[in-house]
């Protein structure tokens, strides 16, 4: 472990974030909003503090990050993120307290989208898009992190995607990082902005559609609106929306090989086949299980596959109150927020290659009860799947239920009822936004206590990183030389 | 898969069964009361069905019951003992529909101890013994299925117990059950006598004494009294019942090795350990969590503890309504729902065991990302535990957990609300018997819809017969030749 490698890149990572605040800045001088003095002093506390450690640490020579550099790396990195990118809500006095700005600025960078912000529309145009573009940065950050880092330090189950974009395997991690990123980052950006086109087409003002464009990439969820996606009431930008959210929940290596001419890829990736096929049979029961809310088969079906679609690819917009739907809709809802989108998709949740090799192993513990002596292996695209892979997939979501378990009764401590503590929870580390109860679609974060806030940037963390990343620092094993 | 074998069985169980229908006939004649006749035609048809099975089927020699025979020995003659014992409840009128007078046979066989009864002391004192028999009877079942039958099937991870109870290894399963079997009993009985003595030094009469003894004794939890255990309001009573719940959660076969004297084998055993430290530490939690409610640290210390090992060990009992405590609390005890008492004993849930062997496991996994290469064991009481239990143990509790989910959710579609829908799937699933919401301590299953109940009925089976022993014969492969 040596602490000059994690440092410096944490350095670098500030200086770019820095950078990027010239982005709100011009949003501010552009629109004349009065915001542009807290960006610029952020943006300077930023840079500061980046070139610091930048400076004070510099590497001479590029050689080998060991992984326990890696997890250092990706976990003080995003905290590190998430403090810089909270400074210009805190200098615009957009919250009161320093911990709602570092809420909301890990809501963002982790792709959450919980809010604390209780009326949006009064926020400046640059902040929202501040707020906006820090989900998109975090989405990017998490391509990278779950295909190209997470499966070289083998966190659970990732390495199943060791192979997937097509590069020179590489003993080293930067060189491999900087190619895969590329590639994934222009996919990413290219999907951003078919969908602001879209978006416009809708009538929907520039503005909006940046906005909205750059927090459903990252399944992110920040809406512009207090009412979020239902402000519009519009079919046409519902449908777009989902369109997106669903691409966004897609394993990205597949999005690059439909690039490379593979129109099939979607269809012959059995974690992509689940994924859908799961939205689409979610979709059906809630429809038919609230369409005596709605008395119309249309609207039922619009209500329920915008909302089913935006649990579970983790986004969290929304377009109707959940919370007056039957209990049956409402519980399937939760239960959804565990389930994710696929991995290496911006989503997230377990993912859904964790659920479908768990499914496989519990049959397969089945199955060896009544052939005690036969000997098999768990498939995944035809593929045989490492037994390394399987049991760091099981560590991953027991490690996930039980931390769930945990901070469910930490949060209930602080005096929040059983449905808001569960639900926001549950929320949090699958980095999706909305709950139920008092953080249910037409509230938000904004009155659970402090401590509770602090506890969610845990969670929202914990999920963001795949649980391994953050849990690992805890352990005194990672520290010993 | 030798039908002949099975339905030969089930027959020896349903005659067996019949025959124990003279105790509450007894009481009828002794205490005069209307119900002999229901008990007499219930028993009649009892043993017509049985002896019909038995000679229909009679097996000549007693040769090798295959693992498969033994499932189904099991699974089939659990639900046909629900279905007898059902029936002097049916005909003694207790009930208006049959589907009541199963839940609540089905209740007792499972050791659950949820309730469809609305006015408890208002059946005749027959039928309220035969309701606490069939639980003790429940009891004694599943003790020498968990440390006699379900090890040599290797099912959930319980071939831990394999070699714990001294007896020769043998390769036919009757002897072995046989022996084992006869030891459990009788450490069973003694201590279910021990406990009507002391209850009845706290001034219980001896009817409620032998009722609360026959009921603490499974950990089913049926009292006579509406009000459950709060009706004595006597310290004395309700520590007598912490202690005896607490015996009935150790693994039966610690108590064999107590009387073969080894005083220290519930401190050597290492889940024993687990469980006794878990139940303190959380009892400690609850009773600062309610200290306000009750305003004097010894009123809180009384409910906490009694609430707490009443949860932990599945036993279901009530001594105080814990809806009126905090959220915190409520929650706490909602998980301890899951985490139930120890394997071997007689209380249901996921067992003490299965945790600990998960969580090693995840800190397992947490290691082996700092050590790629380091290959570590997972160790119980100091043996290194084999891959294959560790595999049948972490198959068990994605089972668990995914048939609890998607029981809540179809009990959820029949109309009941969320709390209500996940904590009665819970405490069915984990046979506790109390629930939260419109199933919590102060009220009873008889508000649910049917369907919902016949759900439930499927729910206590599962988690009594160790979730592999039913849900295996739904898997087509298990009827194949």
């Amino acid at each position: 472990m040596r602490w000059r490698y994690t440092l410096c890149f944490v350095g670098i990572l500030s200086v770019f974030l820095g950078l990027t605040m010239i982005i709100p800045l011009i949003c501010s001088l552009i629109t004349q909003d009065d915001s542009a003095r807290s960006i610029l002093l952020s943006a300077a506390i930023t840079e500061t503090f980046g070139l610091l450690l930048f400076f004070g640490f510099r590497i001479r020579n590029n050689d080998y990050i060991s992984p326990r550099e890696g997890i250092a790396i990706v976990a003080l990195g995003w905290i590190a993120a998430g403090f810089f990118s909270a400074l210009p809500f805190y200098f615009g006095h957009v919250f009161e307290t320093f911990t709602d700005a570092f809420f909301e600025s890990v809501s963002g960078i982790t792709t959450t989208g919980a809010s604390v912000m209780t009326n949006i529309e009064g926020v400046s145009s640059s902040l929202l898009l501040w707020r906006s573009f820090i989900q998109w940065l975090g989405g990017m950050g998490i391509i990278v992190l779950s295909l190209a880092i997470l499966p070289l330090l083998g966190v659970g189950g990732m390495q199943m995607y060791k192979a997937e974009v097509p590069s020179p395997i590489p003993d080293k991690l930067k060189p491999r990082i900087r190619d895969t990123a590329m590639i994934l980052w222009k996919v990413y950006a290219g999907i951003t902005i078919a969908e602001i086109v879209f978006l416009m087409f809708g009538d929907m003002s520039f503005y909006d559609a940046l906005n909205h464009a750059l927090t459903t990439m990252p399944t992110g969820g920040f809406s512009t609106k207090n009412l979020s996606v239902a402000h519009y009431d519009s079919v046409y930008i519902e449908t777009v929306i989902i369109a997106f959210m669903m691409l966004a929940g897609i394993n990205f290596s597949l999005h690059y090989q439909m690039l490379l001419g593979k129109p099939l890829a979607f269809w012959e990736d059995s974690e992509c086949r689940f994924f859908i096929s799961f939205v689409l049979i979610v979709t059906l029961i809630v429809t038919i299980n609230i369409y005596p809310v709605y008395d119309s088969f249309g609207k039922a079906l619009r209500y329920a596959s915008f909302q089913v679609v935006s649990i579970v690819t983790t986004t969290g917009y929304g377009s109707a109150d959940y919370e007056l739907w039957p209990s049956m809709s409402q519980m399937i809802l939760l239960l959804c927020m565990f389930i994710g989108a696929s991995a290496g998709s911006t989503g997230g949740g377990m993912k859904c290659m964790r659920i479908m090799i768990y499914f496989k192993y519990c049959y397969k513990e089945l199955i060896s009860l009544i052939h005690p002596r036969a000997v098999s292996h768990i498939k995944l695209n035809a593929q045989p799947v490492s037994s390394d892979v399987v049991s760091s997939v099981l560590g991953f979501l027991g490690l996930f239920v039980g931390l769930f378990a945990l901070s469910s009764v930490m949060l209930a401590a602080m005096g929040v009822d059983l449905v808001t503590a569960f639900s926001a929870v549950a929320s949090a580390i699958g980095n999706i936004g909305p709950g139920l109860g008092t953080v249910g679609p037409t509230e938000n974060y904004a009155s659970l206590p402090a401590m509770g806030k602090w506890l969610l940037v845990w969670c929202m963390l914990l999920g963001r990183l795949e649980i391994y990343t953050i849990i690992i620092l805890l352990v005194p094993e990672f520290w010993r030389k």
